[in-house]
């Protein structure tokens, strides 16, 4: 497909974004870690109830602790932060979209600024919901959507190429 | 909060994103409309299992019909195109999480290319996806989550501001 659009930054930076899960040792500068937050919280949200919660966690232990507890998270190892999406529950009935979008807008931003993310998941699984409520002592009523950490990555990923003409449809299914 | 970062094209972007509501008569290219669906694909799900669908509408009576019965999508009568992004419900119990980041990426996209969209629920409303599964004809399995009208702003719209610090958490909540 020829077409220039494709080369706005923004088209690029979507088409690029990839899961990281490797690491390397670089730190990770703290205004690149408020740019994440802020892009998350940027998120549209049902009737603009902005329902999300974020964590911004840097302490070795808790990084640790949460890599270990969580079975598809153990690249907290390498990680240097991770951002914890959650809500507060009673505020909105399907918080998990709403900070879905909150999630999508922090791994753009990540890609954008040259980080390495990945969206692991502890939503719907209540026992990966347990080990962040307890890592982060999450009070009562607030839920996780999932863990987002965050390095340089630590090798050169290359995006896949998801686009499938099979799932776009014209008019009538 | 001075911040170079904060000056990144893609990071405005997000930034910059908004609701758009009221759209001009003009029409909307299809190289455009062609990115938009590319940007949805491109979102990460779990497991990479890629569930959605997405339904690209330009058929006027298919728009103005969504439009009257939806309740909050009466937008759809100025709307040049719409994408619905749906899901093959069976291919992922959370179908709707990973939808909604194809939903961001098309959003992004969108500001992106001077466009303006708005995400129109139809998760988890049961009669509003009945509407859209109506008009679009979508077989069975097929879910929608939300309808997005697409068309160039009527008038400028300023983004919200909805960085809240109180939302962010250091380490422990």
């Amino acid at each position: 497909m020829e077409n220039n659009y494709l080369e706005h930054p923004v088209i690029k930076n979507i088409l690029s974004r990839k899961s990281v899960r490797k690491y390397s040792p670089a730190e990770v500068e703290d205004e690149k870690l408020e740019v994440l937050l802020r892009c998350g919280m940027a998120a549209p949200s049902g009737k603009n109830v902005q329902p999300w919660e974020l964590v911004l966690v840097k302490d070795r232990a808790m990084l640790d602790a949460m890599g270990e507890g969580l079975p598809y998270a153990k690249m907290l190892a390498d990680a240097k932060a991770a951002i914890v999406v959650c809500a507060v529950e009673e505020k909105c009935d399907y918080w998990y979209v709403d900070c879905s979008a909150v999630t999508e807008n922090i791994l753009l931003a990540a890609e954008a600024l040259g980080l390495g993310a990945v969206w692991t998941a502890t939503y719907p699984y209540p026992e990966r919901m347990q080990v962040v409520k307890d890592v982060c002592c999450l009070p009562e009523g607030v839920v996780s959507l999932c863990v987002i950490p965050v390095g340089y990555p630590a090798k050169e990923y290359n995006p896949r190429d998801k686009y499938v003409t099979d799932k776009i449809h014209r008019d009538k299914f």
